[in-house]
């Protein structure tokens, strides 16, 4: 343990399956290219709630969660350049670091610089910045939101106009960008598209705002939970269908049968591999693509006939919408800030830190689309 | 039966599983709309096998196979406009209508115009031309090239120049142009690309001409018979591997690691859905795209985990290359006249029509590339 690290509030997961419980836990000052952030605001998501379960072969445990924030710097680093103290930044579980293969390619935001150690739960020296009574706590994505103070590297973040309102923002952090991106940058959806949504969680619904920001025609939202459908309706969507309803039709049959022949474009928002299979099979033959944005149960395995692939389909997945975040997300907040979009409509429920596990509550009984903590 | 009719050698189908019957069969004159068409040399493809040996679930006997033909117009039905008595012509199992929904999209070549009577065995009338004994015969992908008078719907042939040697351009009406097209018009391969090609029969011999023609950087052969490397690397493969001499670790494994982790583009030749998987699995994280050009049997399914696609690789699939066969297959054959890609390497073995099941068993023991029947 070094000197001069400071206390902060934080929701620990001290285990698969547990309540996070909220401690005072000490955070090391950033070392080299780190960067130490005050969070102000953070969104609840479903890989949270994910990881949190026990599920995600990934997880470490004790680590706090959250990747959906929104901060600012509180101290910077030996050889910090990029962000100055005071600066409003929102984290980034996938990092741009502009000198990797992937970052160079040009076809990819998965910037694979710190991969490894933030898959481990460490910063890219291998150590962690969180500790409780002298025992380490592990980072999450990168980013452990879900901690008032928190410590990124240099590279997970992007500076936003301070007149951002970083409770709003945040969510730009991981499911509004990722439903937007996807459209947009993945899908690259052209005016006048045919849309299917699988899925009308937090990205769904994204999903369904970037599709009328891309002036598709038609926007076809779709999922088990009808009160989902006023919200969707309201942000785009043109037809609600809840599969349901349909006991004797597939519901890439029932798609395939309301677009004559299927849609251009397809996104499965929930991370289930069946689901998957439909969104894909609901594409019209010749150019219909779908983009897996759900994450699936370990282990679980996509499958379908590859005629469905040969007589035109294809079949993609998105991470982050395909968004580079130092570079590209600043202009979804330039967006935000003009008026292009809205946020408040994803926000549901705000609450103080003390009260996170009622998000996770909210989350799992669908009753909220997100809830954003308010430090 | 119609008036007029005319006498041409065929080689019948008259079951699955049988040899070919070589026979004297009837072929009426061509309707409006259709050409009848003096079959100069055909090429035996792995999917005539394939719907001889019973597995194409759509295959109908008795039928007259054959879909890779070169021949010259005999006759014109009425309103036929577009070629005259006399011209070359490549017939398309893939039409070009010009007008349908797919033709009109711009993304596709898969022309729908005449799908359904195509599928069914028969002219777009729902009859046949075909009649032995005064029963009909049906047509094959409505190409039926193993007939020497054959009659087509005019918007599938394709006009060559009359200086194109038929006897070799006639492995444009399949093989060659799908593999060529699945690299350059499917995937748009970029200089530099690396590439692995499973399967080295004359679609994954095509795929590697493509491949060097797009200026590929490095392309990898893979098939379990090294009998096919010599050619393969004359045409162009900078690696061919034989996955059998890598026992302990799967062919995908064996190719992330020769590439520094994955090939930008991936092409399945086989039909095979496990080697389907390796062919996706085997491609770089961020925007490796794989291509599957293979015929799966009927039933066979594809899987792999939805994280192989959400970590950026792309499935996708190719008919005949995605090369629209009126507007485009001219530009191939202008292509090989100017020298830009030879032919020869294909045509392991040239025979009458009398010898056809001799084609159909060097194909199947893998002793050749392409039979090209003389008539």
């Amino acid at each position: 343990m070094s000197e001069a690290f400071i206390k902060s509030r934080a929701a620990v997961a001290w285990g698969p399956g547990q309540p996070l419980s909220i401690e005072e836990v000490d955070v090391m000052p950033p070392k080299a290219g780190e960067v130490l952030v005050h969070i102000v605001a953070t969104g609840v998501c479903h890989t949270d709630a994910y990881t949190l379960s026990g599920a995600d072969s990934e997880g470490k445990f004790p680590c706090i969660l959250g990747h959906e924030g929104g901060g600012i710097v509180e101290q910077i680093g030996e050889g910090v350049t990029s962000v100055a103290v005071g600066d409003h930044v929102i984290p980034l579980y996938t990092p741009e670091c502009g000198e990797c293969k992937f970052c160079l390619s040009g076809k990819t935001n998965l910037c694979q610089k710190i991969r490894e150690t933030q898959g481990q739960g460490v910063m890219p020296d291998g150590t962690t910045r969180f500790y409780k009574d002298g025992k380490p706590i592990y980072h999450y994505m990168g980013t452990s939101t879900f901690s008032e103070y928190t410590v990124l590297p240099e590279i997970s973040l992007a500076k936003v106009p301070k007149s951002a309102p970083l409770e709003k923002v945040c969510l730009l952090g991981c499911g509004v960008t990722t439903g937007m991106g996807a459209v947009t940058n993945t899908a690259k959806a052209e005016p006048g598209s045919t849309i299917a949504v699988f899925g009308l969680g937090g990205i769904g619904l994204a999903v369904i705002m970037g599709a009328k920001m891309a002036e598709a025609s038609r926007i076809i939202a779709i999922d088990l939970n009808e009160d989902k459908f006023d919200l969707a309706r309201q942000l785009g969507a043109t037809d609600c269908v809840n599969p349901k309803a349909h006991p004797d039709k597939s519901i890439q049959e029932v798609i395939v049968d309301m677009t004559d022949g299927g849609v251009d474009y397809s996104f499965e928002c929930i991370g289930n591999v069946n689901t998957m299979r439909s969104a894909l099979e609901c594409c019209h033959k010749g150019w219909g693509e779908s983009v897996i944005i759900g994450v699936a149960p370990a282990g679980a395995e996509i499958s379908t006939r590859p005629f469905q692939l040969v007589t035109g389909r294809v079949w993609r997945g998105t991470a982050f919408g395909g968004v580079k975040g130092r570079s590209e997300l600043p202009g979804y907040v330039e967006r935000y800030l003009n008026g292009e979009f809205a946020l408040d409509d994803f926000i549901t429920h705000t609450m103080p830190l003390e009260n996170i596990n009622d998000a996770f509550d909210l989350m799992h009984n669908g009753e909220s689309i997100r809830s954003v903590i308010h430090y």
